[in-house]
């Protein structure tokens, strides 16, 4: 039995992934769950799965829950919540499905604490990849990866020596706009930005999947996941994200994971690994049906976010942390209606452009920095 | 460094096999060598790889390098003398490139030698499945396949568990003729047959790959290489040879390898096993470059041979025996502008037919039951 913790249990990943706990009720156990405000969602958790602890956002939840459930399951609220699900006593596998930077410090007590990582928040990497891949690597805690592009990458890389990659090459679906010229993007709207054609995400996802902000947040990711320099990581449009990624080797071999886009087949690898379990709610991918797989070079001009995220990744230090949080406050500002499409990556070069690089941040600098660049970002809307 | 041993070094596989050896001189040598009949190939290969041993066909081209190189390199003929290099004592790795069923007897006896083998040799396995594996079993000796298929198979299947297959699934471009239906395979000649779109293949393995018994004997070597039933084993066509096979997990992750369609990928594979090394020679894939990939089902009516084969396959015992012996027979009577294009598929249908069933043919009921078909294919023309 592995026991597990949830943080963003009621999330895109964090709901997929209950669906896999469900689905195996001999193999996982839900220890703990973050579930931020929603109270209702809770109760059916709580009901359903039995966890030990659950963390919720705040005061006013927790009171509400802690009434009904005292005595027999720990309430409690706020980040000290997010950190206490993550260091359960219980808990084999912490699953880091919050969205956004609030994600980092619980992930790095998971792995003080030992415990493996499921990795689905992408700030985690991005933000400070230098000090977690330290921590886990001192530790001897695996990340798992839990993003099906990383995953894919993962499950290529089994039975292979890292040495022996030539690159590896990230697919990227090109979103809700892929068929848009940078001209028609001047007036997309809000709701044409959520109809991802592939996959069922989050609204802060499906909106950096229409920039690429996503990708280049994965390759950034990447990087650190498996120690690899931007060279050697690259990014191939395929519309039909039936190919998760793919790994050529110096030999010319490329090795691919493919598969039905749904998040569920990644987030239990990362549960079972390395095993494999069945996954009977999930329709097998059926090539012959599917017909036509197609192929094209990105380009990098067209999505602008892409480059700014390789560049920023490259001179690393404290400018992913800066992409991240100008990424972050401008998707909400436009999907709060307040700023048009293209002007998301303008927010993002115009705080990468004015930041003061620091090389290896600490923790510290980096919750500054996240929070003067939302300010400055804040400033130019 | 490596000791290698071909068997067939003159043949498409040989060749390309010496390219390999060639380009990696620090790991690899020649050790011995069968070269057929072709005194003028055999002295090049004696004088670029100065090899040990050297074997030919017939006692003509073993007189004449006979008294060039007296003294300096062994030279012997004959099946002898294919035995002789498969056991050669130096040897670590033997490449059985020899084409039909006189690669059996010495791929045992290399197997009995504790050799690793390449097995490029379809018919080994396909006659004498049963025998072979047993045999490298007991000898703790690997099988590693050669073929793009099977190795495909085996590199997305490091790493992994047998049992968590699903099923894999072989690829097929469909060959020279998959744009014809019945009707107009009529009256196809030997010309059009040998225009493989993909692959530069020897003559024999070209019609295979037109009538598709080139996948049905693949089928059967699967089933044996990978110890899988014949319900776990599908065939895709897909046109441009570029996926070279996939296998499908449990959790219904698919796991594929591609490339260029260039034989020397998965040769130097099973040399380098389990390492890789670079291959400049081969210009990797570039995805975007081709832009699109179809993929189809097979039509078992369309393809009646690939059906023969799972038929034959699936019932087991002496039948793939029959099978083989009559496609080869068949199919050189096609080269030799002796009987049409679909008369191959009836030679072996009507063959099959009319053989006594033995569940578990011993080497010289193989040897027996491979005759007798010949013989009765013969009659047929």
């Amino acid at each position: 039995m592995k026991y597990i913790s949830i943080l963003g249990a009621s999330g895109s990943i964090g709901t997929q992934t209950l669906d896999v706990i469900r689905s195996h009720p001999d193999e996982f156990q839900l220890a703990a769950a973050s579930i931020g405000k929603n109270v209702d969602m809770a109760r059916a958790i709580i009901e359903e799965f039995a966890p030990r602890l659950v963390a919720v956002a705040d005061r006013d939840a927790y009171d509400k829950l802690r009434s009904e459930y005292a005595g027999k399951i720990k309430i409690i609220y706020g980040e000290e919540g997010l950190i206490e699900a993550a260091v359960f006593p219980k808990t084999n596998i912490v699953v880091t499905a919050v969205v956004g930077s609030v994600g980092l410090v619980p992930t790095l007590k998971a792995i003080e604490a030992g415990k493996t990582i499921a990795l689905a928040n992408k700030e985690t990497l991005v933000t400070a990849g230098h000090i977690v891949t330290e921590a886990a690597k001192k530790q001897g805690v695996p990340l798992l990866p839990v993003d099906s592009e990383h995953s894919a990458i993962f499950q290529c890389l089994q039975g292979e020596k890292r040495e022996h990659i030539e690159k590896i090459i990230l697919t990227a679906s090109g979103g809700s706009f892929r068929d848009k010229t940078r001209e028609e993007l001047k007036h997309v709207t809000v709701e044409e930005a959520l109809r991802h054609p592939n996959w069922s995400m989050g609204a802060k996802i499906t909106i950096d999947s229409a920039t690429m902000m996503n990708k280049g947040l994965e390759v950034i990711e990447a990087h650190w996941l498996f120690a690899l320099p931007y060279e050697q990581i690259d990014v191939l449009l395929h519309r039909e994200s039936v190919i998760h990624s793919l790994i050529q080797f110096r030999d010319t071999s490329i090795i691919a994971q493919l598969g039905t886009p749904d998040m569920r087949v990644p987030i239990q690898y990362a549960l079972t690994y390395p095993k494999r379990l069945p996954l009977n709610s999930v329709k097998p991918l059926d090539l012959a049906e599917i017909s036509t797989l197609h192929f094209e070079r990105i380009d990098f001009a067209r999505y602008r976010c892409l480059h700014l995220a390789y560049e920023a990744g490259k001179r690393g230090g404290s400018l992913p942390t800066v992409l991240n949080a100008a990424n972050e406050e401008a998707v909400a500002a436009f999907l709060a209606g307040r700023i048009e499409f293209l002007a998301i990556e303008e927010c993002i070069e115009r705080a990468l452009e004015r930041h003061e690089f620091v090389q290896k941040p600490s923790l510290e600098e980096i919750r500054q920095i996240d929070a003067e660049t939302r300010k400055y970002v804040q400033s130019l809307l």
